[in-house]
């Protein structure tokens, strides 16, 4: 019994390292996706792209994991809990992998431009704020620290708000000159990809509230993009 | 032992009946979501906007039924695999129906529009494919016809080609007026959505796959949008 307890718990806190392994690989594609966006480096953009495909596995790895483990012991309340939560996380961090693939691709894309380098600034900003929030979330994870958790549901708004701005500011630029559309477009994208990802880190804190907790979070999460409602003042 | 087989193939049953309810709630969703774009419906937007809250609801329904038959049954090779699948399905019919939610969204955006409805019919024919792909996706799925989904998995190529000239006939109409900017800001995110629309049914497709055949699809999914990484030529 001692035995099947201590090997139960070996099992879990592999999920956890796995998770954190994990979390790890995605923090870096996320880093490197907007350094090739920012710096117009499709060489980078081309390595970030390609190492989605070690997230993808390592969201397989944790599923089979996980599946085993729930057919293998058949856990009861905390313990089932803690193990669909893994799922969960996985899932969240395999869709912020994708949204960061996809920042990189716009990297291609706008490589030989050249307009102007501010235009991207807005943007900056914003994975700033979002790789903050996912390593906060995993911190909160791995330490089952619903506070810190919750900070990170709270400041999606920010980034939210901050997008809603860059949205507008960035829609001025293609007005102002049509030479901007084609790099514009690409980065309005961009921008969505990286508000998404804020959606995901604020799932994630939600999926530590109710492993903590053992509840789930009654509010709704913070919708703070407003773009997709905006009306544009067209000339 | 009789009972509890039967039992168990009843619950099998009812996961497959959730599917399929969970399905036709998809469909029903992406259906007024493209009317209220098309017509520029603010509400029949609104409406398409709730009715995802149901569907996330039959998401959790199936995932719990799912996970709690893992836990008491402990299915082994082809069951544990049907349970699976189910739970990767449901995944991917939540975020269709995000997807198609958020097309609703765009809709009420550009309801107060004057530019011409004719921008919109790339998108008209974009939504007809991806529908089509859903409900045969969803056929295969309740029939276990692998040779249909594979159909299914193939056909977004198209979709995925009418999504890159959709994005360049877009851009053309920004760069002709700058009044057509923020209208086809709009459309571009809506036909982007609905390009994923195609993914997640291709998802499924490769899920049908997996359960009939026991064996994960080898091939890499087609990958068709090529626009993230379009040069554009700015004039």
């Amino acid at each position: 019994m001692e035995h099947t307890v201590k090997s139960y718990e070996a099992e879990l806190s592999q999920l956890d390292q796995k998770i954190s392994h994990m979390g790890g690989l995605v923090e870096q594609l996320l880093g490197n996706a907007f350094a090739s966006l920012e710096r117009r480096d499709p060489r980078l953009a081309s390595e970030a792209i390609a190492s989605d495909r070690a997230i993808d596995l390592m969201q397989k790895e944790i599923e089979e994991l996980a599946i085993s483990m729930i057919a293998r012991r058949q856990p009861m309340a905390q313990d089932l809990r803690t193990i669909v939560s893994t799922l969960k996380v996985a899932g969240d961090l395999e869709r912020i992998g994708d949204l960061a693939k996809n920042v990189a691709k716009r990297a291609l894309a706008i490589a030989p431009e050249t307009r102007p380098q501010s235009l991207i600034l807005g943007l900056r900003h914003m994975t700033e704020l979002a790789t903050a929030s996912l390593k906060n979330v995993l911190d909160a994870y791995m330490t089952r620290d619903d506070v810190k958790a919750m900070k990170v549901w709270n400041s999606d708004a920010d980034l939210d708000a901050l997008y809603n701005s860059v949205f507008r500011e960035l829609l001025t630029y293609m007005m102002e000159d049509p030479r901007n559309i084609g790099l514009c477009t690409h980065l309005l994208f961009g921008a969505k990809n990286i508000e998404r990802i804020g959606d995901h880190a604020t799932n994630i804190a939600e999926t530590v509230h109710y492993m903590v907790r053992g509840k789930p979070l009654e509010d709704d999460r913070p919708k703070g993009d407003k773009t997709s409602v905006t009306m544009i003042d067209t000339p």
